[in-house]
């Protein structure tokens, strides 16, 4: 067993989380598929989270986040600001405590999500498009409710959560050589690096990252964490930038970022939906595309990916 | 244990294809959804056959009926006619036994299917596309080559083959109330009503079929085989009508076959995607079309839904 790693969450931090959501949280599958295997000259090895509550790892943090409140903080309810899964993930795990959540959205949401948002019981507070009016909304509601703020992955408490997915990816498959998550504000990668060193110590940890928002790529190659400055790619879930608690774990426990464009990771995703028959958001096709653009880095392997999850906008298909 | 049903597969016939498949197919995974159970008012339990070999549960009777043949009849290869997911089946499980495929299909068959066939190691032959000309060229390829025929549905290997996806289902849920497939030549059927009838004699059988090829229907509403005429469905998967084989099977131990329209099965298709995260084609929605139309019949029961595959053009869609 190895130490704790300074004030970061420990593996007993990350045992509470699993034992603290498993009432909760689906322990999802992982499935494995032979032409993928021959394309990459790889075996690997895909936990799917697109099957978890909400359709992303994203409610693992959420759900812990939640349920490590003591009853009279819980009471108040949680906060936060997010126009993506962390915002589903958040109303759905507050609902499952009774407790109220609050969501601040910027304006220019598409009114699925806010509606989905809804559909969990989430209360939503529009803001103006822009990191400011998001804090300044969220401060406004912790002062009115004192309602606890639940950052989408600068938290550790959600970082453990996030972790659970990689600690039971261990358990289901052995011997994994590496293991690859996509990267945004790193709360997952940061997650499955702590799960890594601390239960499989011998596996590289990589992470894939979209070329169009290459900033955690830039903030481990230059030890600073630089703002995520508009960026550009099919995968949604990925543009927000490294925060003070990701990115030290990160930049320790990591082997690699590796940059795919979004040609590779729309071919990814369509590999993914046509041969392993699942659906996938673009951010989940991202370790694919790296580990398909890096053969060499992967040849012979066991690789463990992390799909983070499905929701896509399926309303431009033919139906 | 009941009795044989005439000239029927056994429930030792069943029993012996699904040990037969065992070394080939998958055990596929039985999924749920809170949503779509939700909706229908009834514990759904999807068959998920479209993470079988091939996509599709087609597999399971061409693996059946490439496995049964003799030393001697494997020798001379098997042949069939089929443009869809048969085809697909019937090369791999050839492969697979290392014997040759000849598939034929209509010149009109889309490039790709053609391409998907010969991926797994069949030899195609066009020819025109009607049921004269398909018939007379896998004669010919017979007459040339002494290759056994394997018809896509109306043959008792392949029914029986096809009952296993049954056979596991009841052993993965048990005391299910109702199952349903969808219907077009009646194999999976057939098999579905077979295999219910021997391990789980209480649960009713309902086949769900598109009201745009509805002549399975009226065959058994009249008690005569009608063919096929100019069937009009999005679901590419059940235009063929029933066989003498499937037919009487299906007759004895149908409950009720429901018909639904192709907003329907389109709208069902979408729920799957959206809510379940999984790739079907629009054949396989049908069932679930069914019981979401159908709601008072299968008020509070648990009811199984066989998944049928998973090979849809995703080409229509923004990637």
């Amino acid at each position: 067993m190895a130490e704790p790693i300074g004030a970061f969450p420990t593996l007993d931090d990350l045992r509470a989380a699993a034992a603290r959501i498993a009432p909760h949280a689906r322990r999802t599958p992982v499935m494995t598929c032979i032409t993928l295997d021959a394309m990459a000259g790889a075996d690997l090895f895909f936990k799917c989270e697109n099957f978890q509550k909400v359709g992303a790892f994203k409610f693992r943090g959420a759900c812990n986040a939640v349920f490590s409140l003591t009853e009279a903080e819980a009471a108040r309810g949680v906060v936060t600001h997010s126009s993506g899964n962390h915002a589903q993930a958040l109303a759905l795990a507050a609902r499952m405590r009774g407790i109220p959540a609050y969501i601040v959205m910027p304006r220019t949401t598409p009114a699925i999500k806010q509606a989905a948002v809804e559909g969990y019981g989430g209360r939503v507070t529009l803001c103006e498009p822009n990191q400011a009016a998001r804090e300044a909304a969220a401060q406004l509601i912790i002062d009115e409710t004192g309602a606890a703020l639940v950052h989408p992955y600068n938290d550790y408490r959600v970082i453990a959560g996030q972790a659970t997915a990689a600690m039971e990816l261990f358990e289901q498959v052995p011997n994994l050589d590496a293991i690859i998550a996509p990267v945004g504000g790193g709360g997952l990668l940061s997650g499955t690096a702590l799960a890594t060193r601390y239960v499989s110590p011998n596996t590289l940890v990589f992470a894939g990252e979209p070329e169009g928002a290459d900033d955690a790529f830039r903030s481990v190659r230059d030890g600073m964490i630089y703002p995520s400055v508009e960026p550009k790619t099919i995968a949604d879930g990925l543009l927000t930038a490294l925060g003070d608690k990701t990115f030290p774990i990160v930049r320790e426990h990591l082997k690699q970022i590796l940059l795919v464009d979004d040609d590779a990771i729309r071919a990814a995703m369509r590999l993914i939906f046509e041969r392993m028959k699942i659906v996938v958001e673009p951010s989940s096709a991202v370790p694919l595309a790296a580990v398909l653009a890096n053969a060499d880095t992967f040849a012979g392997q066991r690789v463990g990916l992390i799909l983070s999850g499905g929701n896509v906008d399926l309303a431009a298909m033919k139906w």
